[in-house]
């Protein structure tokens, strides 16, 4: 498959804009644990990602990390080419979180296709849209859920994703995902399995409940 | 001065454009205190404040709220219309603050010339582009920033926006702004009077070191 079967509005376009952006796109392949944009290199540009899994998060002076969103396949991150809007006044870090095959559009080439194409200007938006969103749902959990629920959550989030129930993460990644110090984390794991829901080992957790951790994300326990 | 002159983008527009905009637009006046927008409304459409003074804010299941962002004179609020975007997955509630006048522009109008104008829907890329820039100063500050340092901040804002060292607010609405109950904002505004910056009367925060509530801002102290 080829780029243009990765962007969705690319029938909309004129030949010169779909020469435009095809000319420009950059095919690479990123090595899990690679920061993809961020750390100070500028303005990236969009990626489209081919197959694979990136991470988008925010670092505090302090050097902690909260994790924003998650990109799968298909997906397509507009906030690494942040610099094509006055407007974004923030900064996030993508790094691949498994081994991930994406095109890089430069950010000139696919803000002078936006400017000049309303459909591909309203597929930004939509873009935009649904990453700020993402944004607003951690807000109110970070405001308003109490950090077992947010845990109980996360664990459950991950198993879906890795389609397992034995996780292969350390409680310090838990804790860049979710803005939290490793301790913390740890401690509430330890609660957690007491109550039975978990079962600790080296750099690997298993989920041994997940009906309880489902009831305390929902506020039920 | 008419709606016109209010709206950025309007050189750029078709008079075609300009009548579907213009012809649907809707004059009005809010008194302080009244909700614009939300509250199962549904959806308004786009606000573009005359003069005066507007609040958008969440609540959480149990009523609590925390304030995103205010919209002055000549703002627009394009969440309010968020119906016209699909991937808008949460509600903002939008109340006036002042007396204020305002135009509302039905979604659906704005969505058919945006739909057509690359101009239109890029500005309201930047439109949407500096509330989510807003939210996630937001974020950090409540991941990251104790609360004294919130709250301090939040005074100085208020005393800027104000004009005056004299605010006429209660506890509670400073809960609603910064998402905390109020007996929190209480217990730190009475440390506050403590350490000389602020004094409480009814009704009433008078701030009476401005450089001391700058430097717990900034964390010197």
């Amino acid at each position: 498959m080829g780029f243009e079967d990765y962007f969705p509005v690319w029938d909309k376009l004129t030949p010169a804009q779909k020469n435009r952006l095809k000319g420009s796109a950059v095919k690479r392949t990123a090595k899990k644990g690679t920061v993809v944009h961020g750390g100070g290199r500028g303005c990236t540009g969009l990626l489209v990602v081919g197959h694979g899994q990136l991470r988008a998060y925010i670092i505090s002076g302090e050097g902690r990390e909260v994790t924003l969103y998650r990109l799968l396949d298909l997906d397509i991150c507009v906030l690494s080419a942040s610099c094509m809007m006055r407007s974004i006044q923030f900064e996030v870090t993508v790094e691949a979180e498994k081994d991930t095959s994406l095109w890089i559009i430069p950010a000139e080439a696919y803000r002078e296709v936006m400017e000049e194409s309303a459909e591909v200007a309203n597929f930004t938006n939509e873009l935009m849209a649904a990453r700020f969103s993402e944004v607003m749902w951690l807000m109110e959990q970070v405001m308003w859920k109490s950090f077992d629920k947010r845990l109980a959550g996360f664990l459950l989030k991950e198993s879906a994703l890795e389609g397992g129930d034995a996780l292969r993460i350390t409680h310090e990644a838990i804790g860049n995902h979710l803005g939290n110090p490793r301790e913390v984390v740890t401690r509430m794991l330890r609660y957690f399995q007491g109550e039975g829901m978990v079962k600790l080992r080296r750099g690997m957790i298993e989920l041994t409940d997940k009906g309880k951790l489902q009831d305390i994300c929902q506020g039920k326990q």
